[in-house]
Order: C-alpha cells, then structure tokens, then sequence
C-alpha cells in the first residue's frame, strides 16, 4: 500500500468520480473558533466516497476477472457504489443484502445495476451463501476496507485535499475524518504525508463506537462492545482492518469521539450554511470541528463529510434542532 | 455588454469565487427521460450565484469610489451577495432592507459585515432613503441585475457551464436557468454563444409570474400583474430589466413556466439525488427539466440550481412531498 498506488487510481478515475470542491462558510468559522473548511463526499458519485474505492477496485482489476462478475455485501453506500462502478464498467455485479435491509436502499442499488440477492440474517451465513454464489459464477468480492485498490481509492479524496488546501494557501490543519473501518482515513493520510505534510489526520467517530480511537491509543486492534445503537449506522463497524490499522496506527494523531446529538447538529448547519445534505455518519468530522475545539489544536481544520444517503426523516430531525428564525 | 466583460470578470474572480461542479444521477435522468445535468450554484458563496455578480461589481468599480462605500437594496439572495463581497474587499457596506424582513436574513447580512438599514415599507420611500444615504456617505448602489459588472460576474456561470459541458463531451443541450431580471440568464447566454454555440438557454419562471416569457413571445418587455403569492420569491421581479431583455431577447429560445408543486418537488428530488439544498426559486429550472419533458427539445439539458438559501419549515414541506419508502 503506497502513495503510487492512489496516484494510478486517480488516473484511472479521470473522467468517471467527481473533484468534490473544498467548501467553507464564515458562520461555521464563527461556531468553531477556527477556520474551517468542508470537502463534501455527499456530492461524489452515488452521494459517498465509496464510489472512489469501488470504481478503483474495478478499474484496477484484471479484465478477464472483471468480467465474470463482482460481488459485495453491504446495505449502505458501499453496495451503491459497487452496483454503479460495475454498471459503468459493463459487467454484472451481485449484492448480498439482508432481507430487511430498507426497501430504498434495495431498489437503489438494484436501479445502478446490481442483482439484489437477499438473505436472511437470522437462519442464513452470509459469508457461506457469498462463498458459493462466487464459486457458481466467478464472482470477484469487492471488500468494503481492507482491501488496497480500495484503500487507493479512497486515497483519491486525499491528493484532492492537499491540492486544494495548497490553492487556499493552507500549510498546516488538522484533517478530521469520519472513520468506519479506516478505508477513507488511511487512504487521506498516505496521501497527505506525500503531498501536504503539514496536514495531520485524526479519525472522528461516533460515541460509544469509537474502536479506532481505542485501537490507536491502546496501539492494538480493539473492538466495538456492540454495533447497534448509533445513529451513524454508516460508520460503525466491529472493528480497524488489518490493512488499515497500521496505517492509521503510524500516520494518525488522536481520534475524536462525537455524541448522535453533535452528528444531527453539524448535519442542520451543513444545511443551513454549506447547502450540502450529509448523513448522521457524515457528519460526525464536522460535528468534531464545530463542537469539540477544546480536543483541537490548530487554528485550521479540513473536515470530510464522507456521504448524504440519509432518510428524509432523520434530515427533518435534523432540522427540528436548529432554531425557530433560521 | 460584451464576452470580454465576463472573460475579465472571471480573471478578477480567481480564488473568491468557486467553480461549482457539475452533477448529474441516473434516477433523475429516469425521470426526465433524457440527461440532466446541474450546476449547483446553491455551493457558491453565500448559498447563491449572486455573490458572482456582487464580487464582479466591487472588484470592477474604482478603487477610491469602491473604499467610500456600497449600498443595495434587498432582503435576499443580492443583499447577502453584496454584503460579503464589500466585506472580503475591505470596504464598507449599507444594506437598506424593509424593517419586516425575516430575522435570519437581517441577522445573516449583518453577520457578513453590512450594515443593516431597516425603513418601514408602508411609510418610507426606499429610493429617497437610499439617494440620500449614498449622497451623504458617497456610498456606490449596487444594482442586483441591471447593470453591466454583475451581469458580467453572473455570466462566468455560463463560460464555466462552456468548460464543464466540453469536459462531459457535451456538444448541443438545453441550458435551463431560473430567472428573475435576467441578469445570471443573460449572463449564461452570452457565455455560451461565444464558448459554446450548440447549447441554447431558456429561461424557466414560476407560473403566474412569467414576464420574461411573455415578454420574449410578445417581443417586448411585459410585467407581472402582481408581486406576491409564489413561494419562489427569490426570482420575482416586476419584469425584465431594460439592459437585459434585449440579450435574452437576441439569444434565448422559449421560456418555461413551473408551478410552486414542482418547484417543491425538485427541490425534494435534489435533496434525494444530489444531496445539495436547493430553494424553491433557485429549484424551477430542474423542475422544468423534470416535470416538463413535453416543452423541451434535446436529449441533454443542463440546469442551474441558483441558490439554497431556504428555510427549513420550507424545506421539510418539500421533503414531505418524497414517497415514505425514500
């Protein structure tokens, strides 16, 4: 896993994932004390960074191999952007989704293109089911993380950071990112130590779930208690991969950890000040630049919201918290 | 009124202004049944395309005239606009805004660095105040679309629209633009005419406030039978200013005519599919292309989104108009 390898994806991506602009608003400034500035994923392909990891996986991967077909599991933006990157690619992608995964999400992905397999989460394993679809067909597993080409990918959002932050004359921020199971904050910091030293990366996490942030302190994969219960369903996973652990482990500084509350709060003022739309697990980078100064050290702060597949409903509650006059 | 004025003015925009993206979705291809392209302007600084024509204006004007002072008279979009762009300049500006205007807006104009003349529009004449302000204080008024240095800043929309619909091997499309005066439409019009001959501009209105296309049909300037009841309020003007009717006139094709349902109802597809917050008067061009497939001829439209600054109480109104399942 080294910065050539985001380099080569970012050729690759030409033409086909977005340059996601660098946005800011005086009133974020005011909120957090600092200068603060947004890289909104919400605006990528598919509404999340995820369509960088899946268009490197498969513009990476050997023709022939592409061709017979890939494979994911997930209900979330992972099998969005897998679904499209196929499609876009011309070859068959089958998702494995559990049965009561949300009636949107599977018509969305399926609408990409994608063979919606459901499953039942209570009497069938998943990973035994995939197994033997893949063998049937020659199917190639796309892995939502720990998987380089997708690291690579994700590392995309990372060269386009450190450009853009040299345009706007920053030399030195702190770069929070909302962190899952490390993909998207590996990948930003391999290419901020090659392109832009003088920014330092900190993965941001929900409250509760905050198994990266234990990990780096502990300096050993840690695990999650449990994986329900946070609103920011995006991006609680059982625990750091094992690709992306030492990376994160070498190159990161101090997670921060963020309450639901916060996540909702950042979403309404990325509505309110940004015109963005973000996820509660999008929001959480943000909701650390804006709630938590007290946990930041530099007085310029880039945060990712990595994605805006959200719920009308949980947007309007979003919403319901920002003031009366807004 | 020439393309050099707008060439000169992104020179001058360089590094204030933002290139906004350009965004598309497969779903909203479906439902327009041809594709849509969007050039969120709702990203721009301040939440709309104004702050391109206010920024042109200032950065244009003299420098010694410029230091003594701007004024504009607004409670929206312009006035936010005006307000930032005297701000970043250094300068000072005098916003005169009618004392019922909404809390939020005077807060927010006050917040970029205006000061915030309130009058009472039952008793008080806004011209009189205003000669008198600026005779007093030597402040320069900043017209929101009749004048030469905005329409120009509005019009680096059309050569950015020009660069981004070559990137996207676009060669002949619809270029739908929400319009009030007439200003960011003419501006985009005479981009593309110099940069871009095969996309042809139509301006899109609220029904029942659609004087620029009666005003084109009759071939000349028509006006609105009244001034209130649309809740597209930011593109409600009485009728096409006298600068910028006979470009539109020269250039634009057909206009279109959207109600406040569909307006609202983009708005909503907006939210869903590109994740950017749209208002309802800067949401009628993606209606029009949407919900108005019968009037338009290509198989490619490009639409601009102009702005985002919307009440919450107005945009969950919108988002309730999504099937639950969403």
């Amino acid at each position: 896993m080294n910065i050539d390898m985001i380099r080569a994806s970012a050729e690759r991506a030409r033409g086909h994932i977005r340059r996601t602009p660098l946005l800011s608003s005086p009133f974020l400034d005011e909120i957090a004390g600092r200068r603060v500035f947004i890289k909104p994923e919400c605006l990528q392909m598919t509404g999340s960074f995820k369509a960088r990891g899946a268009w490197s996986a498969l513009s990476g991967m050997d023709p022939e191999q592409r061709a017979r077909g890939i494979m994911a599991y997930s209900s979330g933006n992972h099998a969005q952007g897998v679904a499209w990157a196929a499609t876009a690619h011309g070859v068959p992608s089958v998702i494995l989704m559990p049965a009561d995964a949300p009636a949107l999400k599977r018509a969305n992905t399926a609408a990409l293109g994608a063979e919606v397999v459901l499953y039942d989460r209570a009497t069938e394993d998943r990973e035994a089911l995939g197994t033997a679809l893949a063998e049937e067909r020659g199917l190639t597993l796309v892995k939502p993380y720990d998987e380089p080409l997708v690291i690579a990918g994700q590392g995309t959002t990372g060269l386009e950071i450190a450009e853009q932050a040299a345009e706007a004359g920053i030399e030195a921020a702190e770069v929070l990112v909302c962190c899952g199971g490390g993909g998207l904050t590996s990948g930003i910091a391999l290419a901020c130590e090659a392109d832009a030293p003088g920014l330092v990366v900190r993965p941001v996490e929900p409250q509760g779930f905050d198994d990266v942030k234990r990990s780096l302190e502990a300096g050993a994969i840690q695990r999650n208690n449990r994986m329900e219960g946070s609103i920011c369903d995006a991006i609680v996973t059982p625990q750091p991969g094992d690709l992306t652990f030492p990376i994160l482990s070498r190159l990161c500084k101090t997670g921060i950890a963020v309450t639901d509350e916060e996540a909702l709060m950042a979403m309404a003022q990325a509505f309110l000040r940004l015109k963005i739309v973000a996820e509660p697990g999008g929001a959480v980078a943000l909701a650390a630049a804006l709630y938590h100064p007290e946990e930041l050290e530099r007085d310029t702060v880039i945060t990712v919201v990595s994605g805006g597949n959200v719920d009308p409903a949980v947007f309007t509650r979003a919403l319901a918290l920002l003031p009366e006059a807004s």
